[in-house]
């Protein structure tokens, strides 16, 4: 077995260009010369306040030099990939605080031996210089049910201290008001992972072997051992035995919760989770919260402090009060703190009703006119045409398709026919346009049915009542094309409906400056232009549409979509030469 | 082969839970009663306004219902997972808008033929009823060499679409004025994509098949084909092909960019990239625009729109003169937009020195004093009693760890005599401790080194020149005790060298009130405490360290690191015994 091919330069270097990618892109930040140090580059606003400093081994991105910012933390120290950053390097970065002006720097250190160990030596080394230095331990995770004396991991509830400790940090709180603050708030926050995947180290094997199908309940960011396998459940039963085990009173390390409670939710990918997922998890987070009469004040939900490129999630909980509330929202120049809104999330409105007038047109009521009969007339003979034409244009369609063409048609052709038995047809033509347009995108499916209802709904607006004339008609069945040409991105020449229908059209135009009397001959041109465009799709090659996969040889047969558009303009041709001349 | 398991509740329901999860995160977010819809809840703020409305297929999320917000979208449509949204509810969304009192509507498309014909077809209808209604088309893959029919793929630079449209809309620019901005900006604006893995839609099989170790480069964001196979390569190789094949005149589809272009970068995780490695590209990005004298303005990294769980990344680059990165950096209060700064990459000044004091203090000169005889007597005999016990610790530490316990004080002996030969000791005491902490940290390594040079640092600020009576030593070793406790979480009664520590450091604690003369009686108890101490070991479960993976009835022999400190102590008293009385 060999380690996962990633998207790196090499082993060695990552950890050195992933910090130099974050510093680039991020116009705040800064590197320290000689470390794996990153600062806010406006270190002369420290002066005179505590600044904030974390950090750990990195893989967690984008923890921890992505809190860095106005409102959040000062500097961030990375090791190697999930290794504690040295003494040496943590000390640098105080100094370099307290060279700033800090009043005083407070560590924040999530609880793993090895940064318990190095973050402690550089503040005693610092406290030696006369830096004014605290410690904060965040120790969050609920997973284990007895006490261990390593004692709980620090795993996402981190940021939450960044967030609170820099808010209280930028309004100019002492060190000492900090650490009491938070230290409070830390009783109130717990965090538990769930993952589908194990993650690996650069140039290494997978931290775990997990079987397809199989998650792993309250593991670590660093892919150590969880409390409990199972089969993956659905998110909902995940996120409710997630949010049982954090806070089951029998649990020693549990987040005491009770209704009322109110509390910030994190919901962190751990890396390779896909965001669709992530909001269904999120749903469930604040469904099930809520179930308990939990109020959820706020959500987070994103990549915040991840495990490389496991496929997991999170849940940090925390309880907050009105004050927390305030440092939470307070603002942040942080790169990778979210933009959130500072709404209570339980409790708030959040569907919208639709305004009234969105029916669709076939609902609406109409009356019949003059133009009714004819009309009624012209839809009759396109519908038995179509359903006369139905085995020619699949035959056509099975050519360079799928073999459907005729189907679609057909079953335009019988929804018109059905609405036809049910209503009186609209003395309005745009209105029948616009009926049209709605039985065709509903019952004609595919890409046919879009584009005709394109066709239909564009023209409608260029009949009406009052303007109805041939001229009238010209102009809509103009807008119709364009349309269908602008939306459906194909041209006349790329085998398609067009060639019949723009050569037609084409011609219909004359109608809006022809003398009246001709306008018959108009219509029969333009039905002879249709029959000529759509023969000569023979010669085409297909560029638009499913028939533009095929080999260009291999079709000798004319477009089916030009063909049935040549029929439809020849029926109406022929129902209005048949008494319902009125129309011209 | 069975679809990948995945962390939701239902593949019917995946799509509507994942919009309720943002939307319930979000408190400026509304649903659509009966529709796939998203709306901004502050529709209020729209009127008089043009409203911006985008969609598209699930599965992509953020996009684009994260981009809703103040300064961005009005609304966004979803499809179902990659599939285009029903015209019915973008019509719902555009009267939705219209009905809030918004002056226009424009539709952000994405170029797909599906969404440019249902998104073209509501745009029609809504026109028919009046509403003022306009479409961009989004196209700015940059795969393809040869033009098609069906254009170019729209990606992730509509998000630079949806953000400067955004602004303009905002600040209360015309329709029009929109259309011409955007239209005009699109001309310079580039995608391309490369994935490690293919992506599957929920109770499907992958959309293609990818050999480990394999990369695709040139993909759409619904798994499409892209346009080379190829090894994976190393970042900034990749990195350099993308950005090559972005900007060959010779292709169709290329980004022209010269040398002084600036420009805004988006480097875009398509779902399962690590963090890690995302940041590792985008300083690849930032250096290959760079090095070709492009000017880096802007850089946006993260996951904008993603391709579910595709372990790969898109660039997008959009040239930017002073008024579109006006545009880019106004604010906005979607929660998918990141936290971004407004100063220029490129120029920026990045890398911090550190301050001049943060040098090590082994390094510093120093003089000798009184002390400094005892002190360096003393060290010699610590030194050469680790040397001789180094066999014994290391087989009391077979018994329970690794066995190397020896070894590593032997080290830390033969450092500290080899910097005795080269320098002088210092006569202040604080001074020498804070030399042997850094000797030990550099040295000794693992945790013993951090804990002891833990212990000598925090001791160090107690003794000094004018302070080294007995009593200040006293202080001093209770204040390294406190330390080591501290930060390394360990008792006594744990079986490590705290249980030979702290009953001698009570003993020594005497001295802070002993009268003159009885100093070295309770030196001696304080031996005496640290041996019973170590030897009470014998009995005690390992609860820290690694000795505590050892099954208690395993374990018959003393603490290694307990009988080390005891011997320490011992020497030191020998040695003061033999002449150095001088101290006490």
């Amino acid at each position: 077995m060999e380690p996962k091919r990633k998207l790196i330069n090499s082993v060695d270097g990552c950890v050195d260009e992933a910090l130099w990618g974050l510093v680039r892109a991020s116009g705040g930040l800064s590197l320290l010369k000689g470390h794996r140090v990153v600062l806010r580059s406006d270190l002369d606003n420290l002066r005179g306040r505590v600044a904030l400093l974390s950090g750990g081994g990195s893989g967690h991105e984008p923890a921890h030099g992505g809190y860095l910012g106005a409102g959040m933390l000062s500097a961030a120290v990375a090791g190697g990939v999930f290794a504690s950053p040295p003494p040496a390097s943590i000390l640098a970065a105080i100094l370099s605080l307290h060279a700033a002006g800090a009043s005083g720097v407070l560590l924040i250190v999530k609880n793993y031996t090895g940064d318990r160990l190095n973050f402690g030596l550089a503040a005693e080394q610092a406290r030696n210089r006369g830096v004014a230095v605290d410690v904060v331990i965040v120790a969050e995770d609920c997973a284990f049910d007895r006490p261990s004396k390593a004692g709980r991991r620090g795993l996402c509830g981190t940021i939450f201290i960044h967030k609170l400790a820099g808010a209280l940090a930028e309004e100019g709180s002492s060190l000492g008001r900090i650490v009491s603050k938070v230290t409070e708030v830390l009783q109130g926050v717990g965090t538990l992972g769930v993952s589908l995947s194990p993650c690996s180290v650069p140039g290494s094997l997978p931290s775990f072997e997990l079987p397809p199908g199989v998650m792993e309940l309250g593991l670590g960011i660093h892919g150590e051992p969880g409390i409990k396998r199972s089969k993956v459940a659905s998110a909902d039963e995940v996120v409710k035995t997630m949010i049982d085990h954090m806070t089951n009173p029998v649990s020693h390390s549990h987040l005491p919760l009770k209704p009322g409670d109110s509390v910030v939710v994190c919901v962190n990918n751990l890396g390779a989770l896909s965001c669709l997922e992530m909001a269904v998890v999120t749903r469930a987070a604040v469904m099930c919260l809520e179930g308990r009469g939990v109020v959820v004040a706020r959500v987070m939900s994103g990549s915040f402090m991840t495990s490389l490129e496991m496929a997991g999630v999170s849940l940090s909980l925390m309880r907050a009060d009105q004050e927390t509330l305030r440092l939470f929202d307070a603002k942040t120049g942080a790169p990778a703190w979210p933009n959130l809104s500072s709404v209570c999330v339980s409790g708030r409105d959040y569907v919208t009703d639709p305004p009234a007038a969105s029916g669709r047109p076939q609902d609406d009521a109409h009356s019949d006119g003059p133009l009714s009969p004819v009309m009624r007339a012209a839809l009759e003979r396109v519908c038995s045409t179509l359903l006369e034409k139905r085995d020619e244009l699949n035959a056509l369609d099975r050519a360079a398709g799928d073999g459907d063409c005729g189907d679609t048609h057909a079953q335009a052709a019988r929804a018109i026919q059905e609405w036809l038995q049910h209503h009186a047809v609209p003395g309005c033509p745009g209105r029948l346009l616009s009926v049209l347009a709605g039985l065709v995108q509903d019952k004609m499916g595919g890409s046919s049915g879009a584009l005709y209802s394109l066709f239909l709904t564009a023209a409608a607006g260029h009949v009406t009542e009052e303007q109805s004339n041939a001229a009238a008609w010209a102009r809509a069945m103009h807008a119709g094309t364009q349309a269908m040409r602008r939306y459906g991105g194909a041209d006349p020449g790329d085998r398609t409906m067009l060639d019949a229908l723009c050569p037609a059209v084409d011609e219909l135009m004359k109608l809006t400056t022809a003398p009246p009397g001709g306008q018959m001959s108009v219509l029969r041109a333009a039905v002879q232009k249709a029959a000529s465009g759509a023969e000569s799709t023979r010669d085409l090659t297909a560029r638009a549409g499913r028939a533009s996969y095929i080999a260009a040889e291999r079709v000798t047969l004319p477009d089916p979509g030009a063909v049935a558009v040549a029929s439809v303009l020849r029926a109406v041709l022929e129902s209005l030469e048949g008494g319902g001349g009125g129309v011209m």
